[in-house]
C-alpha cells in the first residue's frame, strides 16, 4: 500500500510538534512525512520524544519498522533552522509551500495514497510571494480541480460549505442554484466514496431566518436554494429542504441526517465547534485524493513549547487512512 | 405579592396544556393563568389532570390555595370551545391577541409583576386582523417601548440578538454602530437587574468569517461593530470584540463570558438550539416589565393529545419569578 503522505506545515507553528506526538499514536498503514527532518527532530525533543528518524529517498521508498519516516522534498530553503519559532517568516513559508506542492505532485505521480497537512500560515505564505488564502484554494490550483468545498467533520456532525471566506453581504450573492446543486452533488458522492454510506440522506440549510418564511424574510430559499435541491432530486440524491437553519444542525446531531450543506462560513461553523470538540477534521472535497487537515491553525503562541495538542491532526490522520484504505 | 401573569396563548395550540401540566410543577410564588377557563379545563381533561380551577374576578386576586387560578379577560369571543385544535383559527387568534392586550394593561395597572406567554400563531392572529410578526412586536407596542431586543437563554448559554425576524441580505445593513451599542446597553442593564450579575461580561460577535479578518472578509466590523464596542467601554461596560462567530458562542458556553451579542437571528439561535435543551428560554429586553417565554411554537401537529412537554414553560415561568421577585 501506498504511503499516506503528511506535509509538515509551517514549522515556525505547531505542525511538527503535532506530527512528533501524533506519530506515537500514528494508525497502522504506511505514513511518510513531506518536510525538514531537522525541524522534525527539533519538535521531538521539544516533546520529549527519542523515536528514529529515518530519511527516505523518495516519499514511498518503505521505511524500516520503528522509525518516524520523513522525505526531504528538493528547494527546502537553508535558513529554515537558523530563525526563531512563533513568528511569521518568509522562508518558512516557502518551505510550508514546497512541501504541499511536493507532497500534491508525489501523490499525482502514484507514490501517495492520500494527503494530510498540518497548519500553514496564510501570512508567511504571502511574505514567500504564494498568494493564497489556505490549503484548501492552493490545492484546488495544484490538482486543476475545476470546485472544491470546504467539509467539516467531527464526532457527531458533517457540513459542507457553500460559500467560505467572503463578506457576509457578498456571501448572500454567492448562494446560488448552482452552487448549491454542485455542493450536494459532491457532498452524496463524497459520502457514498469514500465516506461508504450507501444512501446518504443529506439536509440543506435555508440562508434566511426560518429558511425566509415562504419568501416574507429573503428569497433565496425560493429563487436558487429549492431548486436546486429538486435538480439533485431529479438525479436520485436523498436530499431535503431548505430547512430553517436554527434547528437543521441539531436535527443532524440527533441522527436526522448524514450530513448538511450550510450557505456560509459561520452557519456551519458556529455549531461543529460548539461543544469545543477536539478532534474536528477539514476534508476538502472535489480534489481527486482524499486530503484531511485540523481544524485549527499554527499557533504561534505556543509553538516550540511541547504543549500542542495533536488530537486534531490524529483525526484527520485516521479520517485520510480510512477514507483512503 | 402581585401575580405573575401567563397568558394562555392560542387554545388551537398546546399552550393551554402546557400550563396545565406546568401548573403542577410550578414555582412558589402568586400566578394567574389570562385566559379561557373552559379552554383550561379542557387542558387538563387531555393531560389527564384534575387540578380545581378557580375563575377570579381580577388578575390580582388571591386565589385559594391548591387550585389553578384563571382570569377571563372581557371580550373573549363565544365560539372558542366550538370548534377545532390544530388549525388556524381566526378565533382563536383574537382570543390570544386579547389575553396579551389585558395582561399588558393588568401589569401598568400595577395588578401583576411579571408575564409569561404561552405560544401564538401568526397567521391566526392575521386572520384576527392582528398584524403582528410575534409577541415581541405586539408586546412593544402596547408597551410603548422604544426599542426591544430577544434574548434567548437555555442552561448553557445567553444570546441576545441585533437583528431578528428580517432577510439575510437587509440584516447585514441593519448591523449599525447605534443598534449594536443599544443591544450591549440593554444587555448590560439586564444582566445587573434583574439578572444579578454584578460585573457582567459581554462579548459581541462579529458578522463576517473570522469577524472580517481586518477588513478582508467585510468592513462592518471595522466601520460599524467595533466602533459601538468601543462606545459601550467608554461608558464603562465590560465588553469585548467583535470576536469570530465560530468560536464566540463555544467560548462563552465555557466560561469566558455571561453573554454574547449575535448579530443576526441564525448566529445567534443555532448554537442556542444545538444542544437540543429543552429548556430554553425567550426573555424581552426593553419592556418596563419581566416577560418571558417558551422557546417553541404553538405545535398544532400534537395539539390536544397531552402530549406537549411543559420544560420549556416551566423554564420560562421559574426565570420570570425569579427576574421579578
Amino acid at each position: 500500500m501506498k504511503p499516506l503522505l503528511m506535509t509538515l506545515g509551517d514549522v515556525a507553528g505547531i505542525g511538527p510538534e503535532l506530527i512528533a506526538k501524533a506519530w506515537e499514536q500514528r494508525p497502522p498503514g504506511p505514513a511518510t512525512v513531506v518536510g525538514s527532518a531537522a525541524a522534525l527532530r527539533r519538535a521531538q525533543a521539544q516533546c520529549g520524544l527519542q523515536r528514529p528518524v529515518a530519511v527516505l529517498e523518495a516519499p514511498d521508498e518503505v521505511a524500516p519498522p520503528g522509525v518516524l519516516a520523513v522525505w526531504e522534498p528538493p528547494g527546502l530553503p537553508d535558513s529554515l533552522m537558523r530563525g526563531p519559532q512563533g513568528q511569521v517568516r518568509a522562508d518558512c513559508g516557502q518551505a510550508a509551500a514546497r512541501c504541499i506542492e511536493a507532497a500534491v505532485a508525489a501523490i499525482q505521480a502514484g507514490q501517495g495514497r492520500a494527503l494530510v497537512t498540518a497548519p500553514i500560515h496564510k501570512e508567511a505564505l504571502h511574505a514567500a510571494g504564494v498568494d493564497y488564502p489556505g490549503h484548501t484554494e492552493m490545492l484546488q490550483a495544484l490538482a486543476a480541480a475545476p470546485a472544491v468545498r470546504m467539509m467539516l467533520v467531527n464526532e457527531e456532525l458533517r457540513v459542507v460549505l457553500v460559500t467560505v471566506h467572503l463578506a457576509l453581504r457578498e456571501a448572500v450573492n454567492q448562494v446560488s442554484r448552482a452552487a448549491v446543486r454542485s455542493t450536494v452533488q459532491m457532498l452524496d458522492k463524497a459520502l457514498r466514496c469514500p465516506f461508504g454510506l450507501s444512501a446518504p440522506r443529506i439536509a440543506v440549510a435555508g440562508l434566511n431566518p426560518h429558511a425566509g418564511e415562504g419568501g416574507l424574510f429573503g428569497d433565496e430559499e425560493l429563487r436558487e436554494i429549492a431548486p436546486a435541491v429538486a435538480d439533485c432530486r431529479a438525479q436520485g440524491i436523498e436530499v431535503r429542504g431548505p430547512f430553517a437553519p436554527d434547528t437543521v444542525f441539531m436535527r443532524a446531531r440527533a441522527g436526522e441526517f448524514d450530513a448538511v450543506v450550510a450557505m456560509t462560513h459561520d452557519q456551519g461553523l458556529i455549531p461543529i465547534k460548539y461543544l469545543g470538540l477536539d478532534e474536528g477534521v477539514n476534508l476538502t472535497l472535489g480534489l481527486p485524493f482524499v486530503r484531511t487537515s485540523p481544524d485549527h491553525g499554527t499557533a504561534f503562541d505556543i509553538a516550540g513549547q511541547g504543549r500542542a495538542d495533536p488530537r486534531s491532526l490524529l483525526a484527520a490522520w485516521r479520517l485520510a487512512e480510512r477514507l483512503s484504505a
